[in-house]
């Protein structure tokens, strides 16, 4: 079974446009935080690995959008990986309404590692074996 | 033949994050950009399409990172209306390093037409036809 | 003596520079989860207060920063009312890590309260009220 | 007499919130391309500054809101140096709606040099000359 990993925290006023809810692009800065997260509840801090000149970059990222978000709803991030090997990492979302349990969106996120030069490298042995573990 | 609109700018500060380069989610906003300017470019302000209570809310996103964009390049982000009816429009977007012709990233969005009060709605047969004619 | 309301959340990888720390921008963000936190504090939803037709417009900001904040840093924001009356409500905050005790920034803000159309309006008295206990 | 230096751009929609005007925290953002173009209007590209280990930290910033910008409104933010030397940098700025010649807001920002440890350090000669030529 998926290891799944919770996030919950409030729409700021700042996310919101003026259509009155949460502007498109902040989902993908929410599923930055699953993927925090995720790290964390799986055993590592994604902050160690970036000092370890391993950096998680985005190679393709999607979202669907399903119900809106609005200002200071309490929202519910549930993170999975869905697939993960030496070269790619990719991260699954379900962001819903926590106090509703209504879905809003739902998205992914592909990785590769990358140096502080932006070369292409192998996730470390040491985070690789904590995400498989999920 | 496709109508194409281009849009210039160039990256902010505020954009980048710790790694150097611009922050993934931001592309997405690159994409409104495109999208405000495709709209003048086939002869509406999509503000004014708005005051007639017809959004174009986002149902679809997604952006295929190529390479990195970096503080004060100068980006393009090409624009191109996919599909068009009465209930979906679909753009997708080319961005590149204006100066070097680099292509940083592809992107698409999907969008139905909603009211102020998030119901769905067609779009009003004036911007369709505009729309259309690309 | 001054009712403070705390709010702590950590820093999000979106709200980093390339210098590696938080953008000062970001402050201004934080200082409103510290308003928004403030008002429920003292027995309201600013949501709510925006519902009849009042909202809290900004119309002086600033911020001194002291110390940087970095990715993934827990910050704990300790906001006070610092004036209230019938036009003008001065909200202060004091940003720290909330780990270290480290103060990071202070920062106030200063609002008017003003109707849909913009104009300028009374808090409401109920909201005057709630405010004026601190 | 000062030298001024004119950026011009227009609202995005994701600077707006659901009061339909720009969220206040983006006008700091604006001032930062204020900032960029003020640098390249006296002979120095900000970036190269960087390059050689000096960046400008943010030690103070504040707005004075006076009316609000909307969605797709032209922006003229006016730049200008108030103040420089070795030790600090103070940058003023006027940011107005570019057709109507409407001042929306007056900012400033002081900032000091610091090296890629954050250690403070001075304006390197080159840039000093430039700043101060103004």
């Amino acid at each position: 079974m998926e290891h799944t990993c919770e996030s919950r925290f409030r729409v700021r006023y700042a996310e919101t446009d003026k259509m009155g809810v949460v502007y498109y692009a902040n989902y993908f800065i929410w599923m930055e935080i699953g993927r925090t997260d995720y790290c964390k509840s799986v055993g590592f801090n994604y902050r160690e690995m970036e000092k370890e000149d391993a950096n998680m970059a985005v190679v393709d990222a999607s979202c669907r959008y399903i119900a809106p978000a609005r200002y200071d709803d309490e929202i519910l991030v549930s993170t999975t990986v869905e697939r993960v090997n030496r070269r790619l990492v990719t991260f699954a979302y379900s962001i819903s309404n926590a106090e509703t349990g209504e879905v809003l969106a739902a998205g992914k996120t592909v990785h590769i590692t990358v140096n502080k030069e932006g070369r292409k490298c192998s996730v470390p042995e040491k985070y690789l074996a904590l995400l498989q573990r999920r």
